[in-house]
């Protein structure tokens, strides 16, 4: 037996980059947070602390910066392949590159008062952020990108059951025919190629896993992730895979008979932990494997 | 000298309740968050543990579950006028209500697969979240409303300035003519009685606010704080006082001159802290004073 | 009526400073937040945003990181009063300053393989965090110091009863005379004077609030909150007034009946939301007025 | 192509579970965040909504709280392996399980006021939790323990460089022969079988950790990193595998020359993001594989 060292990587997590575009006075900004993961020869540096295969993170966040003055922040896809090529093209001693991307959503606040060319306020929107992983291994080498979401509440006040379940000495959940059904959805999807048109298929797997919630009559959160992560496959022939995490975030109807009030499902109590947690993959069986798209 | 009891109140905090409303297939729903507190004679409980004059915090949280029930949810300001006054009108020992309530925004799921009538889902609208805190000595007692919002955040990419400040030995700022400025909003506005038309005032209130930071060229953020609540009140003849909280977020402008590169005010970096913190009141100089309605 | 400017104030918050202090090998640190707001002639900046009255908030960061080099940081009340002074002294317009500071525990990790006397490694250490309030209106002017703590998690697993409180139509919660008692103690404490021996001050509070929380035999947690104020006091003649803020962490004897089991008091399930809270002042009768020392 | 169902697994999130073990008066109490995850035949459930191979999430619970009844709770790997054969075991339909335990610390407060044999009273320590990990197919079945800490948060306020890193055109960082190293450590060490002395390996762990990090004097938190997990695997020769995720808590010498002062690795201000993410990995060069234990 001997120590050695195994799998590691290193970067700089969560740079904050805002990027303002300006039209005349027109204003378009991009807000990201930036993860960069590196890792290719660090043998020395864990074992002797020689830096000379070691690309700063400082260097890393530097380009971030910089990039985002050179190339513009197009899409997040394009933005994190764009950097993950850079690193490992550029440095001989980094060989795989991952680049995780937040992107929060602005919308404009409409100046009444201003003179008409101008817009530049804006208003955070929604509640979900738009995400993406890509891994590259430099121009030419394996690469994939998984684009996705995370955040996203949805709640169903009716069309939810849940019966026919397990029952063994520990259980004493009733069964329901008409429960809440609530969850904050994170959903990520592999693309086949990496050249979908990136917008366009989020706003198509956005709508997806919302019409597939919401169109499901539930039987099980588990039915409804499928059915949401199937959707997402069928209306996105550019996709191969969709993971989906979803917390069950329990809706409990509120005994109010001691009150001499009865509750028919009116009331709940919204409750914060334990919760249920739902993970499932949904995917093309042939779809091309991945060994490293999801790390 | 003598060690005696001081200010002191007690009472149910975050309590969750959702109530949903049903029309035939179409459901409304409410979201929220109620924090009660009570005062009133309270020596005993304190010096001897003696709890007859306590109403426990269980039954506070029965009671807005029940009320929820009994009385639907309407305007978080009547609901919470309606909890805090049953408290005082209710209980001798209870002298004055102290009701806290944050409102959590949803937004519809359009269903297109489902049979027309069924509209029962719905997605987590917004980043921001109204709020309201009214206090009550119950009918016909002392009584104030306060309504506002919080993270509510907002960014004016350019339009703003900020020079002509004290130089100290220790200031380094540089003076500058364009700066991105951004802020999450707290907002809270109190009402000159307790019988507004809630939601049009907080529709009013908050455009009101939007308006003012997006119409205001600033030289200060202090100037568009206070710009923002006067704004309010001028629209809001029904409110009396507005208080504001704002972070500064700074977004600092990137040095991209060792790689090569301007940056006429396009790349940022998004800091979290320090952050400078702006806090002002805005109000009618005859308003009536209120020793509660804020605390 | 006219809409006018009401109470207000400005400054940084949240400056992260970490002094090191050697003693050849033998390092020292002290690791703080601080919040530094200041209030005076704030007319002309909110009116028309003229900063002339305005001291930049940068130039309160680095005040602070200058003075922790050029003054050292020694006990934070200190620190603050340092501080306070300085921006009030130090500028015509501020009339009022008012400096909050966090400070990190750390406790030493012994270096058995290094050379003897070198020591400078830490872990940090507890969960609670030593916090102190400090306003000024500058040398010679009004002053007053809090000291406190927040997040001194405590638990009795016995010795707690509830009962004798007022049972209404909403009440449900069964009398008890043996359960959990926990909270999370937030306690300031304000000297009479701005002379204490803040280090010995504070340990002796600590010490007392731990005592007199393990010490009582509670019928409630107000009354367990009054005799730690108490304490408080009787140990420290250097205090007045004590404010102590402590949500009830309920604790749920677990029902295993279902299951063929009994639970006298041994399987509890720590719950979240929503919680008691109690927030109560043990001061001195004849304590000093101080209008500015808490807000 | 077809769409099919991959990977998936579900189970109760965060079952907060409390266990007070009564020695007459003197009382012990075991305080953890219990995490179930299960998967087996899930196909139907996922197509078509059938509960028929699921145990509820609720009964997961229940179990958490019954087995902390009946068995008591030990060291949590070992209530962690008990839990899992359970589920696997007595269900013909679930073939893995997956455990997590986070388990916080409680130091004694000295009672001094109450009875000699009576010692219920608590105070939360420390800022790391302990966790572990474990993998069950079953009694019989492939199975693994991993244990681990987080959030041990530790400083070292010198004795640390960088140097000799790449220098690409992104690259201004300065090289330092003295800078501070900051971290917030999570391990997670897997052992050789399912039969160590928890509590031992624990402690020796943790302090090898220590020892290490204090005791390293780096040239790269890799080295560290690399160092720190050397350290556990030889004292521990019960593991075979350690995980380090470190990331670098920056601690940036403020230049304090504009004010006419010098700061010879004294002040530091600490920044939030970006920071550097450092994760890697130290092995058994012959330790037996594992597809499951780490999931």
């Amino acid at each position: 037996m001997a120590i050695v060292l195994g799998p590691n990587r290193y970067g700089k997590a969560e740079t904050r980059v805002v990027r303002v575009t300006r039209d005349g006075g027109l204003h378009h900004i991009k807000d990201l947070n930036v993860g960069v993961s590196l890792s290719g020869d660090m043998e020395d540096v864990h074992l002797s602390g020689d830096n000379a295969a070691v690309l700063t993170t400082d260097a890393q966040k530097n380009t971030v910066f910089a990039f985002a003055r050179k190339h513009g922040i197009g899409e997040i896809e394009d933005f994190a392949l764009l950097l993950a090529r850079h690193f490992v093209d550029s440095q001989p001693t980094i060989h795989h590159a991952r680049v995780e991307i937040e992107e929060y959503a602005w919308d404009r606040v409409p100046v009444e008062d201003g003179p008409p060319g101008e817009r530049h306020s804006f208003v955070r929107g929604g509640a979900e952020t738009r995400t993406c992983l890509v891994h590259s291994d430099g121009t030419g080498g394996e690469e994939s990108v998984v684009s996705g979401l995370k955040d996203l509440v949805v709640l169903n006040s009716t069309g939810s059951e849940f019966h026919g379940f397990i029952k063994d000495a520990y259980t004493t959940l009733a069964e329901t025919d008409d429960r809440i059904l609530a969850t904050a959805v994170t959903a990520r999807w592999r693309h086949r190629t990496v050249g979908s048109d990136w917008a366009a298929s989020y706003t198509r797997a956005r709508k997806g896993l919302l019409d597939a919630f919401a169109g499901t009559h539930s039987l099980s959160l588990q039915q409804t992730l499928y059915a949401m992560g199937r959707r997402v496959l069928t209306d996105g022939p550019e996709l191969c895979e969709v993971r989906l995490v979803m917390p069950n975030k329990h809706h409990f109807a509120v005994d109010l008979s001691p009150f001499g009030l009865d509750n028919p499902n009116e009331v709940f109590f919204a409750a914060d932990r334990p919760y249920g947690l739902i993970e499932g993959t949904v995917m093309d069986d042939v779809a091309p494997g991945s060994t490293s798209a999801w790390k």
